[in-house]
């Protein structure tokens, strides 16, 4: 049986999966589960996922994994997206850990509030705002004088970062502010062939 | 030069980097930076982790890595506290992603407020409460039937997790409700040499 695939196509982190799947040519099945019905609080996916979360995997022999990242991590550790060098390896890691702790709860949760609960500028959490801009500004300095966050190729730490950061005008940031940023989600996009957002 | 790390010995995240390097016998100078005195804002700080977090390190050859879990794969990737098995060690960054996303955001924070912040209950958001005891619950259910979180043996999950999880109480989260999660912290407590904080 291939890889089960459990996700929601408007969710950067399951994109993040189907991304990698396709590009290493994997084989899988993708089954859409709509995070706003509830879809993934049944029990038959809480025995898949006890955390109700997607992205979910459950891979050839039955076995299940949860966590983008770390399915990310599972398909690509050894392949030519995670930097052979010990230290920029490490660089990767600290990107994608970054990218759940402090770009994620902001870029992609505003986004989130503003285009698919349809809530206004005014209704949301003022926090979302300074940490997004916070957190593209931290990208926009980490971009300096290089193509790709980690190592001199495209890497888990871009698949990671441009999931959310290419939708984040969608929650009301403004790219243009972030030259370097923007620049790079274009050729991420490309080099993933995912066509262009903006 | 020895390998620099900055942290604040208050901050589960900074303990798990003095951890790893104690018991993998790698020297280290530690600089203490106080979090709630701005200590992380200065620009000499900055110049090593422009996120302006704690924990830093400082390698020996002068390029700085921060995040710490990113931090303790860098120093223990190839180590018996990484599974060898690619599912289990994948499993292992599930865990790791996790605690950053729905564990320490919730468990820690509510602890630094009422134990180093001083608040009381009441003026904490409720939002603390609820996902902090959905994240214990969810580490009883992973523990159900074993004895560490990922593999059959110490691996940096149980370290990861462990860092904020031992401090529940001080946050005001019953461990008693989590019978497993309870023995669990004293075992990996135990292993670590870290001594009991319960």
């Amino acid at each position: 049986m291939a890889i089960q695939v459990y996700g929601d196509s408007v969710s950067g982190n399951c994109l993040k999966v189907k991304w990698i799947l396709d590009r290493l040519k994997v084989p899988y099945d993708w089954t859409e589960l709509d995070v706003r019905t509830g879809a993934t609080r049944t029990p038959q996916f809480l025995a898949i996922n006890p955390s109700g979360q997607v992205p979910a995997v459950v891979l050839e022999d039955g076995r299940a994994l949860s966590q983008s990242n770390a399915i990310l991590l599972y398909f690509a550790e050894d392949t030519e997206l995670t930097p052979i060098d010990a230290y920029e390896r490490a660089r990767m890691y600290e990107w994608m850990f970054w990218e759940q702790y402090s770009h994620e709860p902001y870029v992609a949760v505003r986004r989130f509030h503003m285009h698919y609960l349809g809530k206004s500028e005014d209704e949301l959490d003022p926090k979302l705002w300074e940490r997004g801009n916070a957190a593209l500004a931290r990208m926009e300095t980490g971009l300096e004088g290089r193509d790709w966050l980690a190592g001199d190729h495209l890497t888990l730490a871009d698949i990671a970062l441009v999931a959310y950061t290419r939708f984040a005008p969608q929650g009301g940031f403004d790219l243009a502010q972030y030259p370097r940023v923007m620049a790079w989600v274009a050729r991420v996009e490309d080099e993933l062939g995912i066509g262009r957002v903006a």
